[in-house]
């Protein structure tokens, strides 16, 4: 079955809200194994929506629209799906039952347009709306399926979820649902990730892989289509399989999570304690560590040694190692691995990282923008050391900094 | 002028990720006065983009596409675009040098598949993409305009506003252009605003007047249209004078910077040092801080102190006042005050800021979610602490924290 998403309202196209509904409706087909080709918004506009809804029933089989069941003047979502359709609209008399008793019930005066919401057409099942007023209506013409559900997320998700969900899974009788995993790498590019996989991806058929790339990581994502989850791993495992024995090394999860999870997962159960010496990230690593919930009983804290005097200061760096002719420079495998030592002494933790580098716009101590040297410390041995040069702007280069240091811990506690 | 958005990308047709591009364009249509009426949403197939186009010149003046320029085999709103048009596809050859530039000075071998990203069509104007390597492009053929921006949204926002919105800007002669000022509060929540705003809002025809809300900062946009600055001065001065008789001291900024830059920005001209003690934001401040080019010369850096173990050792907050039956706790007036102080003289700064809260999910020390005390020491008197009660998740409780104490830092330094 091919479906289209048509989302209604003029407040998506002037940019007044992002269109979430789209995403979970995308993500309910997908999971009923409803192939979505176009996601479209149309404004509040009769002749407009019929338009789309023209296009619409073109190409797909199964047309959603969200968004113009309310009461105004501008919700005219049934209104033109009646026209279009050629239906008489009639009133669904439980909805008006329901909205009368939730006026009466509140003792306050029901202004008259609220009764358009119990409004459906003719030859359609209406769609029990369990969190608000407006009735949705799903409905099958001339071998395509319509239906319509509210704007407010908070009744388009369980409308869909209970009741229109279910309702798409009884036409598609024969079709199995769809299967999925998710592989989540750090450490690696995303079009060196491709490059290692593209035979793969273009023999691709059944199961599909599809990468794609978000703040600084790749999600690897193979799909199959099953009558069970038993089937589905029987597909799925010989290609989850094959992509580890060539990229193994990067793949830190199989959920979706990031990688300071991962990070903050493993080190809570082994009761390990991190701290973190950040100069050009600035905080941003602790940031990322203390958005996870529970990170607390990992992350002590750490320091963050913007400034050469708080490098001195704070982690005994010698001046002698920073500033002067000669001298490494703040930005140096020496720094680096200063910081990482000295910080986990001072928080006395397992692991201390060290994060030192030039996030630009502008050189400084004539080394180049996104040179960044990295640094692990332990209680055994030396700190380890990497040197990076990462490429973007100023936000980009904090970012892959931190990214590739929660990277480098997570290999060193996985190896 | 009429514009059509089309985001190309399966991973939106998946429903993995939310199409906040559209919304981003959406807007910038609108703030140059050019109407969106379709959104369109097609995934990663050239004959469905073909299609997708085909019905976009039917109806649109502007196509705007996002999407597909990278450097994989699925990346193909170029070639489909090329095709469709009859264009030769050429390399753009200061694109291509900047990608051998990137690769060579990161000293890694680059895939040959990059090459693509340096692509553009035969007629049509380079767009610079200063956040990667896909260079995006503008171009007019039979009386529509095309232009195509990358997925990622770090490179497709700077593209679209400081490239691709003047390219369309000279496209619409005959309009007057729309002439906007920005105000930017901080301190004061969206419903409150718009609530001492409410008869100028109701009443608005030109000038108008947008409020709209993000990351924990409330902006006032007034715009008109006018054939030059001079007369669009005239309309908005009153405007915003009145706005300023009302509700001037939240006001931090009349142009579109956030309270960070604002601050680095007032203590850059004063020759003044800031330090940060942060425990329940985890490093977002100094961050947010570092984030703004040229903060190195304001910011010396600071503590994380996430751990009591932290406070007390780093920033020498007696265990007495932190644990035990009676104590005020870490989250508390008393500790919030220590932080500031000793972070202050331990970093030998003009000012310093300290954070201290219960950011979630959970309660801590029998305290609510969303308890946050900060406080800010300066070189004379005692530091001065505030109470807040933020609401939201997680996140939300760790930025409005972060922007709360910009804001006090900012009335401290222009009262």
């Amino acid at each position: 079955m091919r479906a289209e998403i048509i989302a209604v309202g003029t407040e998506l196209l002037l940019g007044q809200i992002v269109n979430t509904n789209a995403q979970y409706l995308a993500q309910g087909c997908a999971d009923l194994g409803v192939s979505v080709y176009y996601q479209t918004v149309v404004g509040d506009n009769e002749s407009r929506l019929a338009d789309a809804l023209q296009i619409a029933k073109s190409r797909a089989d199964l047309i959603i629209c969200t968004g113009g069941l309310g009461p105004t003047q501008d919700d005219l979502t049934k209104d033109a799906l009646a026209a279009f359709l050629g239906q008489k609209i009639v009133t669904h008399q439980p909805s008006m039952d329901h909205i009368e008793q939730v006026f009466g019930s509140r003792g306050i005066h029901m202004v008259e347009s609220n009764r358009r919401q119990a409004l459906m057409l003719e030859h359609s099942d209406p769609l029990t709306n369990d969190a608000g007023m407006a009735v949705g209506i799903a409905l099958t013409q001339d071998g395509t399926h319509y239906i319509l559900l509210p704007g407010p997320p908070k009744e388009m998700k369980p409308m869909f979820d209970l009741y229109a969900a279910p309702w798409i899974a009884s036409k598609m009788s024969g079709v199995h649902p769809l299967f999925s995993r998710m592989l989540k790498f750090a450490g690696i590019g995303e079009s060196t990730l491709e490059h290692e996989l593209l035979d793969l991806i273009h023999a691709q058929t059944d199961p599909t892989i599809a990468p794609y790339a978000k703040e600084s990581e790749v999600t690897i994502r193979i799909t199959t289509r099953a009558s069970s989850q038993a089937e589905a791993d029987v597909k799925l495992e010989p290609l989850e399989q094959e992509i580890r024995s060539r990229l193994g090394d990067y793949i830190y999860a199989s959920v979706d999570v990031p990688i300071e999870q991962e990070v903050i997962r493993i080190m809570k159960e082994r009761k390990l304690l991190l701290a973190a010496a950040e100069s050009c990230t600035g905080g941003l690593l602790g940031h990322m560590l203390t958005a996870v919930p529970g990170s607390s009983a990992v992350f002590r804290g750490g320091i963050v040694c913007y400034s050469n005097m708080l490098k001195n200061k704070l982690l005994d760096v010698p001046m002698s190692i920073l500033e002067g002719a000669g001298a490494p420079g703040a930005v140096s495998a020496e720094t680096a691995g200063i910081l990482a030592e000295q910080m986990r002494l001072k928080a006395d933790t397992d692991y201390a990282v060290a994060i030192t580098g030039v996030a630009g716009p502008d050189e400084s101590e004539g080394k180049p923008v996104g040179l960044v040297y990295l640094a692990i410390a332990c209680k055994e041995g030396l700190p380890v050391v990497e040197r990076l040069q990462l490429s973007g702007n100023r936000d980009n280069i904090k970012l892959r900094a931190a990214k590739a240091a929660l990277y480098q811990l997570w290999k060193r506690l996985v190896v």
